[in-house]
């Protein structure tokens, strides 16, 4: 049976959730998970330098075949939309500096995915991918997003290639 | 006198302009300009990634002591905001990766400083732009653009200390 990396990513500017998962038929494992984390009184050039260093990081240490983010919550508030967007930017591009295929799926269906609801709470989400991870402790929000948008690309894999979504 | 080099960089998705200016007192040249072109055909994921790996080409090949980068518009459309936004942070954190400060101004003040006038067209900017840096061709428009962002800084850097605009 084929092994296949995923890197899940849930970007933001100061505390992206990111995780690594591998997969192996129907079993996943978790390799890594956490935050990447940026002070408040970071700048925002320093805060997006530190997500593409801590990507590119992840990449070299775990060898990822593919990865996940979390598909932009389209704010209202073009300001708001223009922050998430570099912060995502970035993400993008380190993925694909390193040859990476990048997938994207909404947040309702990586809720779907993973709690069998498109509306479940952060809660219901993080409980639910500690049980299908079988994590000894619950992650935390962000990092929990993560595994879960990894987990919602480890099921799309396993669809018919037709109903398979396609890199972004 | 001592030398600064300056990038300028009016980012977009599939068409940034970029340059590179030298100013040495009130003298100025221009020692590189032109843009990133992505094709229509090219993924979003490919387009940041050239633009990454563009900006970090050039600071490699003319080691700019800071960069300056056009405002970003402010669009309505929070779609609009989340793609021009992606392409902004792609150039910040390439720029910050490698150290360089970053500057940004507004349009009308890039305007203001080489026509003028801060509702200068697009036109007017890159006659004025060839006629301050003694260009023998009239740079095309986001070139000129990108040139125009870097005069601007360039004057900006003459000012007493206390009025001058802060790195982001």
């Amino acid at each position: 049976m084929n092994k296949i990396r995923i890197l899940g990513v849930d970007t933001s500017l100061r505390s992206s959730g990111v995780a690594v998962i591998e997969v192996s038929g129907h079993q996943m494992r978790a390799l890594a998970f956490g935050r990447i984390r940026n002070k408040a009184t970071l700048p925002h050039t320093g805060c997006l330098a530190a997500i593409h260093r801590e990507i590119d990081k992840l990449i070299t240490e775990f060898e990822p075949d593919e990865a996940v983010i979390e598909g932009a919550f389209f704010s209202k508030n073009a300001g708001t939309a223009m922050i998430l967007g570099q912060a995502r930017g970035v993400v993008l591009a380190a993925c694909a500096l390193r040859s990476l295929p990048v997938y994207e799926y909404s947040p309702r269906s990586i809720k779907q995915a993973t709690v069998g609801a498109g509306a479940a709470s952060k809660e219901q989400v993080a409980k639910m991918v500690m049980r299908l991870l079988s994590l000894n402790e619950q992650p935390q929000d962000d990092a929990a997003d993560a595994l879960a948008a990894a987990i919602c690309h480890a099921h799309q894999r396993g669809l018919p290639e037709a109903l398979r979504s396609m890199p972004i």
